[in-house]
């Protein structure tokens, strides 16, 4: 018999007490205890230690009274065994030694097998859920095909995308069987975390907002379709990216029963148009974490408003916590939503 | 008597025998001539030489056939005087010295006297329109009063704008203060562009949407309108921005008689909601010019068929076109216009 969670019961739009909240990136620099360890461990080292990753996934459900936790690890770490050069330089991210440019790169690329390849993820999922008990959900979460591809292609971080969408066009045929190939990867590091104990996962389609509307449709939706039909049934999946104001009608189709939205959309027209039989997870602008807490509330409460209580609301930013943040204003804001929109 | 012009009579919902072009950056980095010209003067140099900067304008009206010509400059010339300490740094775009980071910077701007701070942008207008004759017309533009102030609070590009969303909130009465400041000084601009012969002129305000729609109306919206509404009756305005695909309703009734679209709307149904009483501009991706005539074509003629000829569709991309696109794949675009586009 699994434990009551308002977190999980607003994936499944069963009505709740409360809105449930929780942050992305709300383990990250912004926390003192969190750059105590980054003191101690690289960033990689950190991902890669079952424990210290347990610690750090947990330091926000201590710290903030967060209604999930999320997993501490990276969407690249699934791509090392594809033999690419992954490697994350202090303070520039990460950086692909050997970037994909045509088709004979992707044909060259090794096989993963997540087990052998990721298993101390997995490990880190097993020891959270035990330090969690019946306290609140873990959240396991993976890179969707799109933003996994434009990383290997671009060979790190990148504003305008330019080399990933010269490779959509002019090699379709390897575009489409390299996205298949990180597809089954993604179903499969998802499916481990599931099996491992996270309760639901987030797909993190990050930089898919760079597309218009059609290169969406074809470029990318069926693969993103391929990974969420392949999870284990009965675990809910949240669908996100940044920039999708166009592309939400599109991402839904694709698959997720939440699908998270930027500060960019009004919640309430956006989910009245997405319709209420799936859920909507978001929305406020990461930088209002940045002003005062009565700014906090009025812009909490303009999305709680917008929601309405429908059930299948999760509060959340519209992307992750920034750097800058101070903590006692993310614990304000936990606070407030949780206030606010009590019954 | 006003010499017969495509681009104009679509900015007044005429209808034209052929959809008009032109190309944001169409003078830029990806033309030898304009690398040539970059070879002997520097950036601001090249600005502020109204022979060389006409010259430069003109560039890609003899080697592309667009439709209009736009004016060499920045958005940041204008912006001198009030002593910030802007320089262009080498590769990295402007810096700003001191930038405004609380009321009092702002009370402390300095005062702007268009004619005498940028009287060779209006000789470079004049220069351009004697040049031109009666070939095609010529756009003079401005950054809008966010983004321009945007720079002089972050002191540069920024990918976040966290430092200006914080000072819009924490210093409500400065930032109203600012933007009303940098909505006359545009609005002198561009009225001086216009009286020295530009033909319409376009307001850049290419980072707004990194806002939320809320935020835009509060504010941004009061700001743009003053500009808009103080500029001589007569000539066309094209307001333009980048992610603004939920902003747009705004943004139009900021106003406008053009309203610039990026790539992640689809033009078709957007003009739809938008109303066909007022115009439209876009709205290819740049990055497809960096793939073949083919994808090209395909791509225009998806935008001409969702325009479906209305009057008052001016093609053009998203954004600026990218340095390392090839020549030949612009003028290839301009052709392809002009040619599915014909009556």
């Amino acid at each position: 018999m699994a434990p009551p969670s308002v977190f999980l019961d607003a994936c499944r739009r069963r009505p709740t007490a409360f809105t449930p909240i929780w942050l992305m990136r709300q383990a990250g620099r912004y926390m003192p205890e969190y750059r105590a360890m980054r003191e101690r461990h690289g960033f990689l080292e950190l991902c890669k230690n079952p424990q210290a990753a347990a610690e750090v996934t947990l330091q926000p459900v201590d710290r903030l009274g967060v209604d999930a936790a999320i997993l501490f690890a990276d969407i690249l770490l699934v791509l090392e065994p594809l033999g690419v050069g992954l490697e994350f330089t202090k303070g520039e991210g990460p950086h692909i030694q050997r970037p994909v440019r045509g088709a004979d790169d992707v044909a060259r690329l090794g096989r993963v097998d997540v087990e052998a390849s990721v298993g101390f993820v997995f490990e880190t999922v097993r020891l959270v859920r035990k330090a969690l008990g019946d306290r609140v959900p873990l959240i396991g979460f993976a890179g969707a095909p799109f933003t996994l591809a434009s990383y290997l292609i671009e060979g790190g971080a990148s504003r305008e995308f330019l080399l990933t969408k010269r490779f959509m066009r002019a090699e379709r045929d390897a575009w489409h069987a390299m996205l298949e190939r990180l597809a089954g990867i993604t179903a499969d590091y998802l499916n481990g975390q599931i099996a491992a104990g996270a309760q639901a996962v987030q797909l993190f389609d990050s930089w898919v907002g760079a597309l218009s509307p059609a290169d969406y449709r074809e470029f990318v939706l069926p693969h993103s379709r391929s990974v969420i039909q392949r999870l284990t049934p009965g675990t809910p999946v949240i669908h996100f990216g940044v920039g999708t104001a166009t592309l939400l009608p599109s991402m839904r189709e694709a698959g997720g029963d939440v699908i998270g939205l930027d500060w960019r959309v009004e919640l309430g027209p956006t989910w009245e148009r997405l319709g209420y039989d799936v859920a909507v997870q978001g929305n406020l602008d990461p930088a209002v974490l940045l002003s005062s807490t009565d700014e906090i509330r009025r812009a909490a409460k303009a999305i709680l408003d917008g929601a309405a209580r429908h059930p299948g609301h999760i509060f959340n930013l519209g992307h992750g916590v920034h750097q800058e943040t101070p903590v006692e204003n993310v614990k304000a804001l936990v606070d407030i939503v949780h206030e606010l929109s009590a019954r």
